[in-house]
């Protein structure tokens, strides 16, 4: 967009306009193709980067010819994940209001480190985190206006990190910002919780030993006895227990940690009580799920992604702390080039002392337009109808003899599995996905090969979800007869 | 984009398509009228959230509601990073082809975690980034096809982040991710590092005790010898130093610190080497820069900034290790939820072992996108145009008694301050901001107030640079007589 007067290689407004309308036009005509697809990449390894000149070009080339070439190169390595039969993993959804509200903010380019460095970015962004506190049902201390507040990070990895983090300075009194760990804190997960944790473990030099995989019960939730047993022990050998971190939806079942009971054992022991609600924490937009969290009020933290079923466009995590203090005392710096009156006077939040990084997104600007264009009313039908069509999958797998559920289906994620044993469901998951028709993955519950499907992509309808049950039962035809 | 079987508050794709279009011309017209707003956002704390309304809206609201609202509400707030008399910090420019190659990231709404969940978004990645050693002039075991490689982070903070962790687990032989740092761990960098190097040593739990913030020369570049007096007496303290962090333009005043000369010293020691180079980077595009980074062949991991200096727009850091292994050895989890036949096989990278997060958005598109829309040439050409325009600059204050440079100036980056004082500086910036006419922001060096003026905006010319200048004369009148 340069202007006439000097040599430029830059893209003019004009050729901006012409070139982003055919952008829009290729994104529309892609998600109307979707179904027609097939939803796993079936290329090899290595067979994108064959496709592609050894070295960088030394002119520029044509806008033209790189949308050609994303179509041509790029389009078979693909998973499409906003396929209607994509079911694999969490879903990771988008929309329309999303994608153009980060167009936006790539339009404006703004970076919002600072309050100062654009005011709109930081006010907004809390604004609509104090937004989803009622939506939500989360309790009022998550609220700016009271001793905590909410923040967009990347993804749910990184927010438990944070809690990690300051759970790790509370227990220690800020001290091992400054002298480093001693190897004395501990903090406390179930077998099933996500893998992150043992990351954020590993990364804050608390180390991976000191976390401690607290037992499940037969719905794969951590046993608060367990639990209790566990801190105690740590305790009594010297340890310094920080953190437990309870699941409202596992990855790898759905399975709903009693928060309520895990957070009886924090309270005695003053320990950090952080909510990983990374999918299912979308469902609580809905009143009639909210009983999967009952306890929520005694949380310390909390943290869903709206980019995984609420149809913000990836990447957008929230994450709610009760005491923001503790948050910023654990990650705040500030050098002398970033020093400014705004900050001084106390009276803005500078959300760089929120997460690991520096700079960033202004990222709430999809988020604001995701939520105005549907309205609460509008999300609300479509996680209904998410939930529904889930449970009538479960319904199928339970009415079938030859297939048996692996946990209890709360939401919009079903374990199940063929009764034929570990290699019949490899063969039935990997013969579908390599169809291309559905995608899927599986899991280990007590030991055995379990598929997931979850149903959460925006375009996700009930004639896709019957299509999967067919060909899974087509599929299955090879181990035995099916039902009338 | 549903279909009209269900209900359904999707937008179609007509819709996207009209509404998309809609915004991209918004954006070109954003573009077109930059230079005519404040560059700095004038408002007050509070005054935009002030204009929101205090809940979630129930029903969703029109698109065109939302657009207008952005020109109403967030415009305001917004400081415009893309302004061509934006000299603030350090930049963080965009481009055309960087914004639609992002658009098209958020279309296809890919997540790229695993290689199998999306090959082309890590087989370009790992392409692109392999196109950029030579053209950068990095050494050629940072390739993908040597011992090395390249992964996009989201910012140099996450960057150097990893490269400690990575140096963390060398120096204990892979055993602080398992049993925590024991509080003897030690790291280094000069006073004038980024401040992101002492939160990496607060996250990491080496503490910021731990980091030897070594004294600087009268260009504010690391010296060597101090450097290997404080590893020396640390080793004999029975300390266990693991990394050393040399830039490549400091944020404060773009010093460079003599890589080759610490390169020696963390050979002597076994010590990790990475290189900040943040926006500086950018600069090696042009061979006649890369004097600058002369012993870069002897490090170990290096990162620069495509998002600051490079019409990437942000999120966008390149990071390269010398030894993948190393980087993969520290952050590698794997449940069994995200197995699959590619990984196993080894013949694939994961990404998700190569930073911090699991969740990854396909941002190689958009640096393709730019490194192909402007090829070498119009890279170099534009890079070395902003050097040339601060250089001029640099002589503008040069020749004026009134004003004296605070540092060498390299590159883009012009530190400058007037003879009558921190009060004077202070005073001259506050109203050259207020004023709108453009932005640009302060450092302390050797104690004293210093103007920064960075070159780097997209659109930034001669003419913006010249009234910049002219700009500061006129409030540095109320300070004595200007030159004739």
């Amino acid at each position: 967009m340069a202007l006439p007067d000097e040599k430029s290689f830059h893209m003019t407004p004009d050729e901006f306009r012409r070139c982003g309308h055919a952008v829009i036009d290729w994104i529309a005509d892609y998600h109307s193709r979707l179904e027609s697809l097939p939803v796993l990449s079936q290329v090899k390894p290595g067979e994108i980067r064959a496709s592609l000149p050894a070295g960088a070009p030394p002119q520029g080339e044509p806008f033209e010819a790189l949308l050609k070439d994303v179509e041509k190169l790029i389009l078979p390595g693909i998973t499409h994940w906003q396929s209607p039969n994509f079911f694999a993993y969490f879903p990771c959804n988008a929309s329309g209001p999303g994608i153009l509200g980060d167009l936006l903010s790539s339009g404006l380019g703004a970076q919002g480190m600072l309050w100062s460095t654009s005011p709109a970015c930081t006010e907004l962004e809390t604004h609509v985190l104090d937004w989803l506190v009622p939506m939500l049902g989360l309790p009022e201390k998550f609220l700016s206006s009271s001793t905590g507040g909410g923040v967009i990070q990347d993804t749910a990895s990184s927010a438990s990190l944070c809690a990690l983090l300051a759970a790790r300075e509370r227990a220690t009194n800020y001290t091992s910002n400054q002298k480093g760990c001693d190897g004395r804190i501990t903090a406390y997960v179930s077998t099933q919780t996500h893998s992150s944790l043992e990351k954020a473990a590993m990364i804050s030099g608390i180390g991976r030993q000191n976390l401690r995989l607290i037992e499940v019960d037969d719905k794969f939730a951590m046993r608060p006895e367990a639990l209790a047993r566990q801190v105690e022990a740590d305790k009594r050998a010297g340890l310094l227990p920080c953190m437990v971190c309870a699941t409202i939806g596992t990855t790898s079942s759905n399975a709903i940690d009693p928060i309520a009971e895990i957070a009886e054992v924090c309270r005695r022991h003053n320990l950090w009580l952080h909510l990983d609600a990374a999918m299912s924490g979308t469902a609580m937009l809905c009143p009639e799920f909210r009983h999967f969290q009952s306890g929520v009020e005694l949380a310390d933290s909390y943290t869903f992604n709206p980019h995984k079923w609420m149809f913000t466009n990836f990447d957008c995590n929230c994450f709610w702390v009760a005491d923001r203090k503790a948050l910023i005392q654990t990650l705040s710096i500030l050098p002398e080039y970033l020093r400014n009156q705004a900050t001084e006077s106390g009276a803005v939040i500078d959300y760089r002392d929120w997460h690991i990084q520096l700079g960033r997104r202004f990222r709430s600007l999809k988020l604001w337009f995701v939520i105005r264009y549907y309205g609460v009313e509008g999300l609300q039908h479509h996680i209904r109808e998410h939930v529904r069509l889930a449970q009538q999958f479960a319904e199928c797998v339970r009415n079938d003899d030859r297939f048996e559920l692996a946990a209890p289906a709360p939401l919009n994620l079903v374990c199940f599995r063929h009764k034929a044993g570990d290699e019949a469901n490899q063969m039935i998951m990997d013969r579908l996905n390599r169809s291309g028709h559905l995608f899927l993955t599986h899991t280990k519950l007590n030991g055995k090969l379990t598929l997931r499907l979850c149903v959460g992509q925006t375009h996700t309808q009930q004639k896709h979800v019957k299509r999967a049950w067919c060909r899974i039962c087509e599929e299955a035809a090879a181990f035995g007869p099916g039902q009338p």
